[in-house]
């Protein structure tokens, strides 16, 4: 049974009381969300680790995408980016790898990740047919599903699957007038077999048979959104609505047939129209589990796209979105490295946790609170305990001249604290 | 004549017309925005350099804190601070030097300086008391105004001044439960001097002689936020409200004598009251320019206090903040040095421009349009040119392997824009 199937049973099974316990909620109300569709629980049964669930009342989680591209592929280096990633807070890692020998890599990431993995099965598939000198169109529907099913046996959590690209999308793309066009890897491929083939996606008209899959595995489908805007002005145009309409019915089948199932959004979104995004979603996915890229509300911050990418994050999480998609300081510029995965993965910690203030999740409001006492209190030990990222905020303060004191070096004897505390003293 | 007077005059002055041509509106509307004070233009009538403008309809404007303090005030390190501000697209900066030789740091700042200097007189005031082994409370009104007097006459642009710490206003606080006390160094500076002279705050009490000196040298008075908060839970208390009551009183009396004036915002504000914030000082200060600090909408990113200051300023910026003053990496950890300096102009350059997008400042809106239709046509060139950070967007691009190609490292063959541009073709 998978975990949608135990929790409408009325089963709780161990991986939701590791939820439950980690998150400090109640395991049957948690059972109850899962039986609705509105949390998942990504974890193959082949799989062995701490679960951890995604969805309303819990935890905004973030994720982090690594793997190697054709011109860059040392297994070595994507481990170092794992690892990068986890240790910096990562709650689940893509294995998006596009070059070098994909199932040894994706076999060692997950022999070695102890978080969620997540994969988008269609490109080993695509790299199968470039490496036999043909290209995405020469995919049979088996040869995707083939490839679907081996993953999900490998043991993969959660795959990305583009089965909102139909024939009908894509038509309502083509009247639209984006200045982007489409900016998803796996979509594009599926939008070009379609094209090539003038036959239906298989992944959208066989989607019984992919149910099937997901459901032998308990791998949680992550329906993406192949006609994400890649810039502000393509956002919330008729293609992308179309596509997110197409992905509430294919949720609603997933959660009949048993399957967990998460919906991946945008990408690039103005400012204020990122909360409005995410009450669509909600109210057009009966609010499935929401999985975000960024958003990124300007276009302009290449080389900081992170910092681009946690205002939009905070913005979503503050709004519903339950699982950030990190963005990297490398994005739409070169591959990231382990230093720019771990900046990645700080700045959409920092925007989910900003989320989570306001969506009343009481460990992130005692945490801040325990920050202000500490920093009240000139009690940097504690201090370091409750930031987001404590070896930096340790490292800045050890160079500080005034390290060994109780103020900091920004304002040292000019300290508003301390001048604060003569003030009210003397008036007593 | 200041810029406000000339503008109530109906005089265009030479700084209006920078200023209008650099925001690419019509003069005659510039001024009627500051005749109204809702724009200011800072710029002390001694100095020489190109004038901006802050305010309504104009693009929101970036500020950078440099300064020593007293364990660490090397001259040449400010000055690669204010070199590395305005290279990163600093508007103004501000001298907070509370270490070192005063006079001579302020000096050389302002002589290096070709955007706006802004200072806290209290703080040099402070320092020559405790360079005579003396403190704050020791300072006569005479010597405050002397300072004041002294530093508009070297020179600088704007000046804040904590005049909304009163004794009411400290009543008022007392009766709070705050977690932080105060933060403000120059607002607790006030206060204890309140407390220990059980007197009023002279720049209070005696604000007319502080308007005189301001409009005998056009410098523009930033009313200080002496009581933001210091954590998202001391956000919005009486005392911070009872003191943006006196400062919109006190913003409008400066008006009337001529002189220009701006408000001093938080700080530390959870997400979801950051536009109400900015609605609420729009309202009580009658439209004068608002100047925030951050605002930081968690408390718990340490060591990354950029990107936190960048999600609160994006959201306040686009709900009306004009001027952003920046986070660095290093706040509330240690000084922070050139590299800190660069990091929080890029990360508040990036805030004011989503909130510019917002405000529908039409050149903003050009810019993210030109980066969208360069990553369309693979023109690197062109968007390097449009990034916030030109230079890290072209570093991070020549190490990458396919900086070469018209592709990118990240997806090299597999790059979404190629392949919908194969489905699109094929389908013809």
């Amino acid at each position: 049974m998978t975990q949608l199937e135990s929790a409408r049973s009325g089963h709780i099974t161990d991986e939701m009381k590791q939820v439950a316990e980690a998150e400090g909620i109640c395991a049957d109300y948690l059972r109850q969300q899962i039986a609705q569709g509105r949390v998942v629980i990504p974890k193959n049964t082949q799989r062995s680790f701490a679960a951890r669930g995604i969805g309303k009342g819990l935890r905004t989680k973030v994720n982090a995408n690594i793997g190697t591209s054709p011109s860059r592929h040392e297994i070595e280096e994507e481990l170092a980016k794992l690892d990068a990633a986890v240790c910096a807070g990562a709650d689940a890692v893509m294995d998006l790898s596009t070059g070098g020998d994909l199932d040894s890599i994706l076999k060692k990431i997950l022999e070695r990740s102890g978080v969620m993995i997540g994969t988008v099965p269609v490109y080993k598939a695509v790299s199968r047919m470039i490496t036999a000198d043909k290209a995405c169109p020469d995919l049979s529907a088996d040869d995707i599903f083939y490839e679907i099913e081996a993953q999900c046996r490998a043991g993969v959590d959660f795959i990305t699957v583009h089965c909102g690209i139909t024939i009908e999308t894509m038509r309502v793309l083509k009247e639209c007038s984006r200045i982007m066009g489409m900016v998803s890897r796996g979509g594009s491929l599926m939008a070009e077999w379609i094209s090539k083939n003038r036959a239906e996606n298989p992944l959208y008209e066989k989607y019984d048979r992919l149910l099937e899959i997901a459901r032998a595995y308990d791998v949680t489908l992550s329906l993406g959104d192949g006609l994400r805007p890649g810039t502000i002005f393509d956002a919330h145009d008729r293609a992308q609505i179309s596509e997110l309409v197409v992905l509430g019915e294919l949720a609603q089948k997933a959660r009949n047939a048993g399957v967990q199932v998460m919906i991946e959004g945008p990408g690039h979104v103005p400012l204020s129209r990122i909360a409005y995004d995410m009450r669509l979603q909600q109210r057009l996915c009966g609010e499935a589990p929401y999985y975000v890229l960024g958003p990124l509300p300007t276009d302009i911050a290449a080389g900081h796209d992170h910092i681009a990418g946690a205002v939009g994050g905070a913005i979503a999480a503050a709004n519903g979105a339950d699982f950030l998609c990190y963005v990297t300081p490398a994005e739409h510029l070169t591959l990231p490295g382990p230093k720019e995965v771990r900046e990645g993965v700080i700045a959409s910690k920092i925007a989910a946790h900003i989320g989570d203030l306001e969506k009343g999740i009481n460990t992130a409001l005692q945490r801040d609170k325990k920050m202000a006492e500490a920093r009240a209190g000139f009690d940097w030990k504690a201090m370091f305990e409750q930031a987001i990222d404590q070896d930096k905020a340790r490292a800045m303060r050890t160079q500080s001249a005034d390290k060994d004191r109780d103020v900091c070096t920004m304002c040292g004897d000019f300290c508003a604290l301390k001048t604060y505390a003569r003030a009210t003293k003397k008036n007593k």
